[in-house]
């Protein structure tokens, strides 16, 4: 069954200070658990679980429309943090439709951008308030907050992008972000 | 000639106060001359040329890629002002693409955007700082200056929309917006 086009213009409120938005199609919270998968030092993982509780690494708010092609959009907040070595992060992933971009903005908090295209290209941008980055839909993405705040920053993309998360289980990124003598440090990863 | 579809990242700086973009691949300056088909009143429109000069009505600074698929994007400035009792506004125009939706963020000032699918449905909301409007890709859309200071707003759009500007120099919009007591009213377009 086709999904239902809804053509209907629609407005909401973001606050351009702290990034809040007015109206949103989901929420999603991604807990300690959910990031098993992804963090190198997996019993500084489950340690934390232990004795922090299962708490939330960072959470997304999200308009997603029932239109097959279209833009979706939101804002992504990372508590800062770390498990073991690494600061938190997003799991990162790949789009499946390689021609879908994705665009940044950064309103609050300090955070880093790994672009990785599975090829050997990779890149590594500051997102600050006020930072715009460019996306192309060939290059995994993952976030991680380097900063003592919350990072939070808009984002969109095509709704027809798609995700691919398991090739970033499978080995991760390129460099792994390590918090060192309480400063940002990309290393090589290990698994990759 | 297949175009080259770059895939390079890259990131540049907005200011979230004023709304102002650190690089841009097109700066468009529109100029009172260039909206002649646009305003209603055409003899106050030449009147102003005369007195006041071809001075710029708005202007867009923008970064489109060299990708087939991609996303544009970038600020639209509207400068105050009215040409015989409508107030500045921009040419607005239907995407080719009707799939192709498009999102504005409002950063400084206070405008008004017009959307009309040309089938009788016409929507009209309040453009400010912190509205996120959400345009679906068959509707016309046109923004208007309502306020004593720029407008500014960022405008993002996937880069296969394509752009029809001659449906709207044909008939406008179903609704003209006029400045009257120094207020905003919409009132019917009479030749649409």
């Amino acid at each position: 069954m086709e999904a239902e086009i809804k053509s209907i213009p629609f407005y909401l409120l973001i606050d351009l200070v702290n990034g809040s938005i007015s109206k949103y199609t989901k929420k999603i919270e991604v807990r300690l658990s959910d990031m098993k998968p992804y963090f190198y030092d997996i019993n500084a993982l489950n340690e934390k679980i232990e004795k922090e509780g299962n708490y939330v690494i960072y959470e997304y708010y999200e308009n997603s429309l029932d239109r097959i092609k279209g833009l979706n959009f939101g804002i992504t907040i990372i508590h800062p943090g770390s498990i073991g070595k690494e600061y938190h992060f997003t799991r990162g992933h790949f789009h499946l439709n390689k021609e879908a971009d994705e665009i940044y903005i950064g309103i609050k908090g300090k955070g880093l951008v790994l672009l990785d295209n599975g090829k050997g290209e990779f890149y590594s941008y500051l997102l600050e308030r006020g930072t715009i980055i460019y996306i192309p839909g060939d290059f995994a993405h993952r976030t991680i907050n380097i900063g003592d705040e919350d990072l939070v920053y808009f984002y969109i993309y095509p709704s027809d992008a798609g995700h691919d998360y398991e090739s970033i289980q499978r080995r991760g990124f390129k460099k792994l972000v390590l918090k060192i003598n309480n400063k940002f440090t990309l290393v090589d990863n290990p698994r990759y």
